[in-house]
Protein backbone atom coordinates (compact mmCIF):
# COMPACT_ATOMS: atom_id res chain seq x y z
CA UNK A 1 0.00 0.00 0.00
CA UNK A 2 1.60 3.34 -0.84
CA UNK A 3 1.32 6.67 0.84
CA UNK A 4 -1.51 8.27 -2.35
CA UNK A 5 -4.14 5.51 -1.29
CA UNK A 6 -4.31 6.82 2.34
CA UNK A 7 -5.42 10.13 0.75
CA UNK A 8 -9.38 10.56 1.66
CA UNK A 9 -9.07 8.33 4.20
CA UNK A 10 -10.33 9.50 7.92
CA UNK A 11 -7.83 8.93 11.06
CA UNK A 12 -9.61 5.74 11.99
CA UNK A 13 -9.24 4.07 8.59
CA UNK A 14 -5.46 5.12 8.03
CA UNK A 15 -4.52 3.63 11.75
CA UNK A 16 -6.46 0.70 10.79
CA UNK A 17 -4.15 0.41 7.65
CA UNK A 18 -1.27 1.05 9.47
CA UNK A 19 -2.22 -1.43 12.36
CA UNK A 20 -2.76 -4.16 9.90
CA UNK A 21 0.94 -3.44 8.59
CA UNK A 22 -0.79 -2.78 5.37
CA UNK A 23 0.83 0.80 5.18
CA UNK A 24 4.02 1.02 7.31
CA UNK A 25 5.58 3.95 5.10
CA UNK A 26 6.41 7.41 6.28
CA UNK A 27 3.80 9.61 7.56
CA UNK A 28 5.10 13.20 6.51
CA UNK A 29 1.60 15.12 4.59
CA UNK A 30 -0.57 11.97 5.59
CA UNK A 31 -3.86 12.73 7.70
CA UNK A 32 -3.94 16.41 6.76
CA UNK A 33 -4.50 18.96 9.74
CA UNK A 34 -3.54 15.60 12.83
CA UNK A 35 -1.09 16.44 15.16
CA UNK A 36 1.63 13.79 14.51
CA UNK A 37 3.71 12.51 17.58
CA UNK A 38 6.92 11.09 18.35
CA UNK A 39 7.41 8.22 20.27
CA UNK A 40 9.22 6.97 23.12
CA UNK A 41 8.86 4.04 25.38
CA UNK A 42 10.47 3.55 28.18
CA UNK A 43 10.34 0.92 31.64
CA UNK A 44 8.78 2.18 34.52
CA UNK A 45 12.18 2.66 36.41
CA UNK A 46 12.92 5.45 34.28
CA UNK A 47 10.14 7.18 33.26
CA UNK A 48 10.31 9.89 35.60
CA UNK A 49 13.89 11.21 35.15
CA UNK A 50 13.12 10.38 31.32
CA UNK A 51 9.71 12.62 31.88
CA UNK A 52 11.88 15.36 34.24
CA UNK A 53 14.10 15.43 30.78
CA UNK A 54 11.44 16.68 28.67
CA UNK A 55 10.16 18.81 31.21
CA UNK A 56 13.56 20.51 30.76
CA UNK A 57 14.10 20.54 26.86
CA UNK A 58 10.76 21.56 26.35
CA UNK A 59 11.78 22.40 22.49
CA UNK A 60 12.93 18.38 21.12
CA UNK A 61 11.07 16.67 23.84
CA UNK A 62 7.30 18.78 24.42
CA UNK A 63 5.19 16.08 25.90
CA UNK A 64 2.20 15.62 24.78
CA UNK A 65 0.83 12.30 26.30
CA UNK A 66 1.93 9.87 28.74
CA UNK A 67 0.85 6.60 29.81
CA UNK A 68 0.79 4.48 32.89
CA UNK A 69 2.61 1.14 33.42
CA UNK A 70 1.72 -1.50 31.10
CA UNK A 71 -0.59 0.94 28.78
CA UNK A 72 -0.29 1.22 25.30
CA UNK A 73 -3.93 3.87 25.17
CA UNK A 74 -2.34 7.59 24.74
CA UNK A 75 -5.75 8.51 26.04
CA UNK A 76 -4.85 12.37 25.79
CA UNK A 77 -4.30 11.82 21.89
CA UNK A 78 -6.07 9.31 20.87
CA UNK A 79 -8.53 7.01 23.41
CA UNK A 80 -8.86 4.14 20.76
CA UNK A 81 -5.44 3.68 19.69
CA UNK A 82 -2.85 1.00 20.22
CA UNK A 83 0.77 2.42 20.48
CA UNK A 84 2.14 -1.23 19.94
CA UNK A 85 0.79 -1.19 16.39
CA UNK A 86 -0.28 2.22 15.48
CA UNK A 87 2.99 3.56 14.41
CA UNK A 88 3.58 2.27 10.97
CA UNK A 89 7.56 1.76 11.88
CA UNK A 90 9.76 1.45 15.25
CA UNK A 91 12.77 1.23 16.05
CA UNK A 92 14.64 -0.70 18.93
CA UNK A 93 17.64 0.64 20.85
CA UNK A 94 19.42 -1.97 23.19
CA UNK A 95 22.68 -0.04 25.59
CA UNK A 96 22.12 2.71 22.86
CA UNK A 97 22.79 0.57 19.37
CA UNK A 98 19.95 0.22 17.17
CA UNK A 99 18.84 -3.54 16.61
CA UNK A 100 15.46 -3.83 14.43
CA UNK A 101 12.92 -2.23 13.04
CA UNK A 102 9.85 -3.67 13.56
CA UNK A 103 6.61 -2.45 11.88
CA UNK A 104 4.85 -4.00 15.52
CA UNK A 105 6.02 -3.88 19.22
CA UNK A 106 3.18 -6.51 20.67
CA UNK A 107 5.67 -9.07 21.26
CA UNK A 108 8.50 -6.88 22.80
CA UNK A 109 5.48 -5.08 25.32
CA UNK A 110 5.48 -5.58 28.68
CA UNK A 111 4.00 -4.47 31.96
CA UNK A 112 6.67 -2.05 33.13
CA UNK A 113 6.42 0.01 29.80
CA UNK A 114 5.50 3.99 29.65
CA UNK A 115 4.64 5.35 26.80
CA UNK A 116 5.50 9.00 25.65
CA UNK A 117 4.10 10.97 22.95
CA UNK A 118 6.30 13.93 21.86
CA UNK A 119 5.40 17.01 19.18
CA UNK A 120 6.56 16.93 15.75
CA UNK A 121 7.05 19.91 13.64
CA UNK A 122 4.72 17.70 11.05
CA UNK A 123 2.07 19.27 12.70
CA UNK A 124 3.21 23.01 12.10
CA UNK A 125 3.83 22.14 8.30
CA UNK A 126 0.24 22.20 8.19
CA UNK A 127 -0.06 25.71 9.42
CA UNK A 128 2.75 26.85 7.05
CA UNK A 129 1.36 25.21 4.26
CA UNK A 130 -1.97 26.89 4.79
CA UNK A 131 -0.48 30.27 5.48
CA UNK A 132 0.45 29.46 1.35
CA UNK A 133 4.40 29.37 2.78
CA UNK A 134 6.39 28.01 -0.83
CA UNK A 135 7.89 24.37 0.55
CA UNK A 136 8.69 22.95 -2.69
CA UNK A 137 10.46 20.21 -0.79
CA UNK A 138 6.87 19.22 1.09
CA UNK A 139 4.98 19.62 -1.80
CA UNK A 140 6.96 16.78 -3.51
CA UNK A 141 6.64 14.60 -0.52
CA UNK A 142 10.20 14.75 0.95
CA UNK A 143 11.12 14.50 4.17
CA UNK A 144 12.97 17.45 5.81
CA UNK A 145 16.36 16.77 6.63
CA UNK A 146 17.09 16.11 10.11
CA UNK A 147 20.79 16.66 11.48
CA UNK A 148 22.40 16.29 15.12
CA UNK A 149 23.71 19.69 16.69
CA UNK A 150 26.55 20.72 18.93
CA UNK A 151 23.71 21.71 21.33
CA UNK A 152 23.70 19.57 24.57
CA UNK A 153 20.65 18.94 25.67
CA UNK A 154 19.85 19.61 29.72
CA UNK A 155 21.16 16.12 31.04
CA UNK A 156 18.88 14.42 33.39
CA UNK A 157 19.34 10.91 35.43
CA UNK A 158 20.67 8.98 32.76
CA UNK A 159 20.19 10.95 30.01
CA UNK A 160 22.28 12.82 27.89
CA UNK A 161 22.96 13.64 24.30
CA UNK A 162 22.49 16.27 22.06
CA UNK A 163 19.41 17.93 20.12
CA UNK A 164 18.58 17.04 17.02
CA UNK A 165 17.34 19.51 14.89
CA UNK A 166 15.09 19.34 10.88
CA UNK A 167 15.77 22.04 8.42
CA UNK A 168 13.43 23.65 6.06
CA UNK A 169 14.71 25.91 3.60
CA UNK A 170 12.86 29.18 4.11
CA UNK A 171 12.71 32.21 1.24
CA UNK A 172 13.81 35.25 2.74
CA UNK A 173 10.54 37.01 2.84
CA UNK A 174 9.15 34.04 4.54
CA UNK A 175 11.30 33.79 7.26
CA UNK A 176 9.59 36.24 10.10
CA UNK A 177 6.12 34.67 9.38
CA UNK A 178 7.63 30.90 9.95
CA UNK A 179 9.21 32.04 13.13
CA UNK A 180 5.84 33.32 13.94
CA UNK A 181 3.47 30.86 12.73
CA UNK A 182 5.78 28.03 14.62
CA UNK A 183 5.76 29.72 17.95
CA UNK A 184 1.82 29.58 17.87
CA UNK A 185 3.24 25.23 18.33
CA UNK A 186 5.11 25.27 21.44
CA UNK A 187 3.86 21.37 21.56
CA UNK A 188 5.48 21.39 18.40
CA UNK A 189 8.77 21.96 19.09
CA UNK A 190 8.01 25.82 18.54
CA UNK A 191 9.96 28.81 17.56
CA UNK A 192 13.29 28.06 15.00
CA UNK A 193 16.35 26.87 17.60
CA UNK A 194 18.25 28.57 14.54
CA UNK A 195 17.77 30.92 11.16
CA UNK A 196 20.30 31.12 8.86
CA UNK A 197 23.60 29.99 10.46
CA UNK A 198 24.06 25.91 10.41
CA UNK A 199 27.61 26.32 11.42
CA UNK A 200 26.77 28.10 14.90
CA UNK A 201 24.89 25.05 16.05
CA UNK A 202 27.72 22.60 14.71
CA UNK A 203 25.92 21.29 11.23
CA UNK A 204 27.06 20.51 8.15
CA UNK A 205 24.14 20.81 5.59
CA UNK A 206 25.47 18.00 3.42
CA UNK A 207 25.42 15.28 6.50
CA UNK A 208 21.83 14.74 7.84
CA UNK A 209 21.39 11.70 9.33
CA UNK A 210 17.83 11.05 8.11
CA UNK A 211 16.79 12.05 4.81
CA UNK A 212 18.71 13.82 1.73
CA UNK A 213 20.43 17.41 1.96
CA UNK A 214 17.96 19.58 0.38
CA UNK A 215 19.56 22.12 -2.33
CA UNK A 216 18.95 25.56 -1.05
CA UNK A 217 17.62 28.18 -3.87
CA UNK A 218 19.44 31.70 -3.64
CA UNK A 219 16.75 33.15 -2.00
CA UNK A 220 16.16 30.62 0.79
CA UNK A 221 17.32 30.45 4.17
CA UNK A 222 17.98 27.20 6.05
CA UNK A 223 15.80 27.21 9.48
CA UNK A 224 16.24 24.78 12.10
CA UNK A 225 13.62 23.46 14.71
CA UNK A 226 14.43 21.17 17.42
CA UNK A 227 13.30 17.45 16.21
CA UNK A 228 11.37 14.77 17.87
CA UNK A 229 14.06 12.23 16.73
CA UNK A 230 16.42 13.61 19.85
CA UNK A 231 15.87 10.91 22.52
CA UNK A 232 16.82 8.73 19.63
CA UNK A 233 20.54 10.18 19.74
CA UNK A 234 20.42 10.52 23.93
CA UNK A 235 19.41 6.63 23.49
CA UNK A 236 22.91 6.27 21.78
CA UNK A 237 24.76 8.93 23.76
CA UNK A 238 23.63 7.41 26.86
CA UNK A 239 23.85 4.20 26.03
CA UNK A 240 20.48 3.87 27.16
CA UNK A 241 19.50 -0.10 28.36
CA UNK A 242 16.62 -0.34 26.46
CA UNK A 243 14.38 2.11 24.77
CA UNK A 244 11.85 1.87 21.36
CA UNK A 245 11.05 4.37 19.28
CA UNK A 246 9.23 5.13 16.66
CA UNK A 247 11.32 5.82 12.86
CA UNK A 248 12.32 8.86 11.76
CA UNK A 249 9.02 10.38 10.27
CA UNK A 250 6.93 7.32 10.76
CA UNK A 251 4.72 9.12 13.35
CA UNK A 252 2.11 8.47 15.32
CA UNK A 253 -1.18 10.28 13.70
CA UNK A 254 -3.23 11.43 16.74
CA UNK A 255 -7.07 11.88 16.75
CA UNK A 256 -6.28 15.74 17.87
CA UNK A 257 -6.25 18.16 15.36
CA UNK A 258 -3.41 21.03 15.01
CA UNK A 259 -5.45 23.70 15.44
CA UNK A 260 -6.85 22.66 18.75
CA UNK A 261 -3.24 22.92 19.72
CA UNK A 262 -3.20 26.65 19.65
CA UNK A 263 -5.68 27.00 22.12
CA UNK A 264 -5.24 26.77 25.74
CA UNK B 1 8.40 41.54 59.58
CA UNK B 2 5.08 42.91 57.47
CA UNK B 3 4.75 42.74 53.88
CA UNK B 4 5.22 46.73 53.15
CA UNK B 5 8.94 46.16 54.10
CA UNK B 6 9.65 44.17 51.39
CA UNK B 7 9.10 46.85 48.78
CA UNK B 8 11.62 47.11 46.85
CA UNK B 9 13.65 44.67 48.21
CA UNK B 10 14.63 42.54 45.24
CA UNK B 11 14.49 38.99 44.94
CA UNK B 12 17.27 38.01 46.73
CA UNK B 13 16.98 39.36 49.37
CA UNK B 14 13.09 39.03 49.73
CA UNK B 15 14.03 34.99 49.55
CA UNK B 16 16.73 35.57 52.29
CA UNK B 17 13.65 37.15 54.54
CA UNK B 18 12.05 33.90 53.63
CA UNK B 19 14.31 31.37 54.12
CA UNK B 20 15.27 33.24 57.40
CA UNK B 21 11.87 33.14 58.67
CA UNK B 22 11.73 37.19 59.17
CA UNK B 23 8.77 37.19 56.86
CA UNK B 24 6.22 34.15 56.72
CA UNK B 25 3.45 36.01 55.31
CA UNK B 26 1.34 35.56 52.16
CA UNK B 27 3.07 36.64 48.66
CA UNK B 28 0.25 38.26 46.97
CA UNK B 29 1.56 41.49 45.68
CA UNK B 30 5.08 40.62 46.69
CA UNK B 31 8.22 40.45 43.96
CA UNK B 32 6.28 42.55 41.64
CA UNK B 33 6.77 41.04 37.88
CA UNK B 34 8.10 37.65 39.24
CA UNK B 35 6.71 33.91 38.51
CA UNK B 36 5.29 32.88 41.61
CA UNK B 37 4.89 29.09 42.38
CA UNK B 38 2.68 26.59 44.04
CA UNK B 39 4.20 23.70 45.76
CA UNK B 40 3.65 19.58 46.22
CA UNK B 41 6.30 17.96 47.51
CA UNK B 42 5.98 13.86 47.21
CA UNK B 43 8.38 10.45 47.27
CA UNK B 44 10.00 9.43 44.44
CA UNK B 45 7.31 6.24 44.84
CA UNK B 46 4.77 8.25 43.61
CA UNK B 47 6.37 11.00 41.32
CA UNK B 48 5.71 9.79 38.10
CA UNK B 49 1.97 9.23 38.72
CA UNK B 50 2.20 12.79 39.71
CA UNK B 51 3.54 14.20 37.24
CA UNK B 52 1.18 12.25 34.69
CA UNK B 53 -1.44 13.73 36.93
CA UNK B 54 -0.72 17.36 36.37
CA UNK B 55 0.16 16.80 32.54
CA UNK B 56 -3.35 15.63 32.40
CA UNK B 57 -4.83 18.47 34.41
CA UNK B 58 -3.05 20.83 32.77
CA UNK B 59 -4.92 24.30 33.93
CA UNK B 60 -5.13 23.23 37.43
CA UNK B 61 -1.26 21.82 37.11
CA UNK B 62 0.48 23.65 34.85
CA UNK B 63 3.96 22.44 35.91
CA UNK B 64 7.04 24.55 35.96
CA UNK B 65 9.35 22.92 37.66
CA UNK B 66 10.53 19.27 38.61
CA UNK B 67 13.19 18.33 40.94
CA UNK B 68 15.42 15.46 41.18
CA UNK B 69 14.90 12.57 44.05
CA UNK B 70 16.34 14.48 47.07
CA UNK B 71 17.28 17.98 45.49
CA UNK B 72 15.51 20.98 47.06
CA UNK B 73 16.81 23.20 43.45
CA UNK B 74 14.56 24.34 41.47
CA UNK B 75 16.99 24.43 38.52
CA UNK B 76 14.52 25.64 36.05
CA UNK B 77 12.68 28.78 37.91
CA UNK B 78 16.04 29.64 41.00
CA UNK B 79 18.90 27.92 40.57
CA UNK B 80 20.24 29.67 43.93
CA UNK B 81 17.30 28.58 45.63
CA UNK B 82 16.09 26.09 48.35
CA UNK B 83 12.77 24.80 48.25
CA UNK B 84 12.88 23.64 52.54
CA UNK B 85 13.10 26.83 53.44
CA UNK B 86 12.50 29.80 50.91
CA UNK B 87 8.57 29.60 50.68
CA UNK B 88 6.90 31.28 53.64
CA UNK B 89 4.73 28.63 55.00
CA UNK B 90 4.23 24.88 54.24
CA UNK B 91 1.01 22.45 54.66
CA UNK B 92 2.05 18.85 55.43
CA UNK B 93 -0.64 16.36 54.58
CA UNK B 94 -0.47 12.89 56.83
CA UNK B 95 -3.33 10.65 55.24
CA UNK B 96 -5.30 13.45 53.74
CA UNK B 97 -5.06 15.38 57.00
CA UNK B 98 -3.55 18.93 57.50
CA UNK B 99 -1.47 18.04 60.39
CA UNK B 100 1.41 21.10 60.61
CA UNK B 101 1.79 24.67 58.61
CA UNK B 102 5.70 25.34 59.58
CA UNK B 103 7.93 27.80 58.19
CA UNK B 104 10.32 25.80 57.23
CA UNK B 105 10.46 21.78 56.22
CA UNK B 106 14.17 20.87 56.90
CA UNK B 107 13.90 18.62 60.04
CA UNK B 108 10.64 16.51 57.29
CA UNK B 109 13.29 16.67 53.84
CA UNK B 110 14.30 13.11 52.72
CA UNK B 111 16.70 11.69 50.01
CA UNK B 112 13.70 10.11 48.22
CA UNK B 113 11.65 13.52 48.23
CA UNK B 114 10.73 14.81 44.59
CA UNK B 115 9.25 18.81 44.53
CA UNK B 116 7.22 20.08 42.10
CA UNK B 117 6.31 23.89 41.18
CA UNK B 118 3.34 24.92 39.62
CA UNK B 119 2.20 27.78 38.23
CA UNK B 120 -0.13 30.39 40.04
CA UNK B 121 -2.77 33.15 38.66
CA UNK B 122 -0.82 35.58 40.60
CA UNK B 123 1.43 35.83 37.81
CA UNK B 124 -0.91 36.97 35.41
CA UNK B 125 -2.73 39.35 38.44
CA UNK B 126 0.65 41.24 37.12
CA UNK B 127 -0.64 41.25 33.69
CA UNK B 128 -4.10 42.57 34.19
CA UNK B 129 -2.72 45.16 36.44
CA UNK B 130 -0.12 46.43 33.60
CA UNK B 131 -3.39 46.48 31.35
CA UNK B 132 -4.98 48.89 34.34
CA UNK B 133 -7.60 46.44 34.46
CA UNK B 134 -9.88 47.66 37.64
CA UNK B 135 -9.26 45.07 40.52
CA UNK B 136 -9.81 47.01 43.43
CA UNK B 137 -9.57 43.66 45.79
CA UNK B 138 -5.80 43.31 44.77
CA UNK B 139 -5.12 46.61 45.49
CA UNK B 140 -6.26 46.23 49.08
CA UNK B 141 -4.21 43.95 49.43
CA UNK B 142 -6.65 40.86 49.49
CA UNK B 143 -6.68 37.46 48.19
CA UNK B 144 -8.88 36.26 45.68
CA UNK B 145 -11.66 33.73 47.31
CA UNK B 146 -10.74 29.99 46.68
CA UNK B 147 -13.12 27.35 45.94
CA UNK B 148 -14.15 24.00 45.23
CA UNK B 149 -15.90 23.22 42.50
CA UNK B 150 -17.81 20.10 41.06
CA UNK B 151 -15.58 19.88 38.21
CA UNK B 152 -13.35 16.26 38.75
CA UNK B 153 -9.75 16.44 37.55
CA UNK B 154 -8.66 13.52 35.63
CA UNK B 155 -7.95 11.07 37.87
CA UNK B 156 -4.13 9.25 37.06
CA UNK B 157 -2.92 6.02 39.59
CA UNK B 158 -3.29 6.94 43.45
CA UNK B 159 -4.45 10.44 42.64
CA UNK B 160 -8.22 11.84 42.01
CA UNK B 161 -10.53 14.93 43.34
CA UNK B 162 -11.97 18.04 42.61
CA UNK B 163 -10.68 21.36 40.76
CA UNK B 164 -9.96 24.22 42.83
CA UNK B 165 -10.41 27.42 41.96
CA UNK B 166 -9.59 31.21 42.66
CA UNK B 167 -12.65 33.95 41.95
CA UNK B 168 -11.76 37.62 40.62
CA UNK B 169 -14.56 39.98 39.91
CA UNK B 170 -14.19 41.56 36.85
CA UNK B 171 -16.09 44.69 35.15
CA UNK B 172 -18.41 42.95 32.81
CA UNK B 173 -16.61 45.40 29.39
CA UNK B 174 -13.25 43.58 31.00
CA UNK B 175 -14.45 40.42 30.69
CA UNK B 176 -13.06 39.29 27.02
CA UNK B 177 -9.26 41.17 27.69
CA UNK B 178 -9.49 39.24 31.27
CA UNK B 179 -10.01 36.12 29.06
CA UNK B 180 -7.56 36.97 26.39
CA UNK B 181 -5.01 38.08 28.95
CA UNK B 182 -4.61 34.95 31.19
CA UNK B 183 -4.55 32.97 27.98
CA UNK B 184 -1.08 33.99 26.90
CA UNK B 185 -0.01 32.63 30.37
CA UNK B 186 -1.08 28.67 30.36
CA UNK B 187 1.63 27.67 32.36
CA UNK B 188 -0.11 30.05 34.81
CA UNK B 189 -3.66 28.43 34.68
CA UNK B 190 -4.23 29.95 31.49
CA UNK B 191 -7.94 30.58 30.41
CA UNK B 192 -10.86 30.82 32.90
CA UNK B 193 -12.86 27.97 33.57
CA UNK B 194 -16.06 29.40 34.38
CA UNK B 195 -17.04 33.38 33.34
CA UNK B 196 -20.14 34.37 35.16
CA UNK B 197 -22.31 31.22 36.70
CA UNK B 198 -20.55 30.21 39.81
CA UNK B 199 -23.28 27.74 40.07
CA UNK B 200 -22.38 26.02 37.23
CA UNK B 201 -19.31 24.57 38.47
CA UNK B 202 -20.83 23.45 41.84
CA UNK B 203 -20.05 26.80 43.56
CA UNK B 204 -21.47 28.96 46.58
CA UNK B 205 -19.46 32.23 46.36
CA UNK B 206 -20.41 32.60 50.24
CA UNK B 207 -18.45 29.61 51.01
CA UNK B 208 -14.74 29.73 50.06
CA UNK B 209 -12.05 27.43 51.34
CA UNK B 210 -9.38 30.05 51.25
CA UNK B 211 -10.30 33.80 51.83
CA UNK B 212 -13.00 35.84 52.63
CA UNK B 213 -16.26 36.09 50.14
CA UNK B 214 -15.34 39.65 47.84
CA UNK B 215 -18.92 41.44 47.62
CA UNK B 216 -19.28 41.60 43.32
CA UNK B 217 -20.59 45.16 42.65
CA UNK B 218 -23.30 45.30 40.50
CA UNK B 219 -21.68 45.81 37.20
CA UNK B 220 -18.94 42.63 37.93
CA UNK B 221 -18.72 39.67 37.00
CA UNK B 222 -17.41 36.08 39.10
CA UNK B 223 -14.54 34.42 36.62
CA UNK B 224 -13.11 31.58 38.05
CA UNK B 225 -9.76 30.52 37.00
CA UNK B 226 -8.06 26.83 37.93
CA UNK B 227 -5.95 27.20 41.09
CA UNK B 228 -2.63 25.30 42.08
CA UNK B 229 -4.69 25.03 45.91
CA UNK B 230 -6.19 21.78 43.68
CA UNK B 231 -3.00 19.41 45.15
CA UNK B 232 -4.17 20.01 48.81
CA UNK B 233 -8.09 19.01 47.67
CA UNK B 234 -6.46 15.90 45.94
CA UNK B 235 -4.29 15.42 49.11
CA UNK B 236 -7.38 15.02 50.86
CA UNK B 237 -9.73 13.42 48.65
CA UNK B 238 -7.40 10.47 47.61
CA UNK B 239 -6.02 10.39 51.19
CA UNK B 240 -1.96 10.70 50.11
CA UNK B 241 -0.06 9.12 52.86
CA UNK B 242 1.97 12.04 52.46
CA UNK B 243 2.86 15.22 50.65
CA UNK B 244 4.02 18.73 51.90
CA UNK B 245 2.85 21.46 49.79
CA UNK B 246 2.76 25.92 50.29
CA UNK B 247 0.21 27.41 52.52
CA UNK B 248 -2.18 28.88 50.36
CA UNK B 249 -1.43 32.49 49.10
CA UNK B 250 1.83 31.62 50.70
CA UNK B 251 3.70 31.42 47.15
CA UNK B 252 7.36 30.25 45.90
CA UNK B 253 8.78 33.24 44.26
CA UNK B 254 10.75 32.40 41.40
CA UNK B 255 13.98 34.65 39.59
CA UNK B 256 11.98 34.15 35.94
CA UNK B 257 10.25 37.32 35.06
CA UNK B 258 6.43 36.36 34.21
CA UNK B 259 7.11 38.12 30.74
CA UNK B 260 9.55 35.51 29.91
CA UNK B 261 6.31 33.16 30.29
CA UNK B 262 4.39 34.26 27.11
CA UNK B 263 7.30 33.35 24.85
CA UNK B 264 8.19 30.09 23.78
Amino acid sequence: MDKAQLRGLDIHQIRAHIRSGAYHGDTMGVADGHVQANLVVLPRSVAFEFMVFCQRNPKPCPLLDVTLPGSAVPVLLAPGADLRTDVPRYRVFRHGELVDEPTDIRSLWRDDLVAFLLGCSATFDNALRQAHMPLPFLARGAVPPVYRTAIECEPVGPFHGPVVVTMRPVPRDWVVKAVQLSGRFPSAHGTPVQVGYPEQIGVDLSRPIVGEPIELARDEVPVFWACGVTPQAVAQASRTEWMITHAPAHMFLADRHFEADAVV
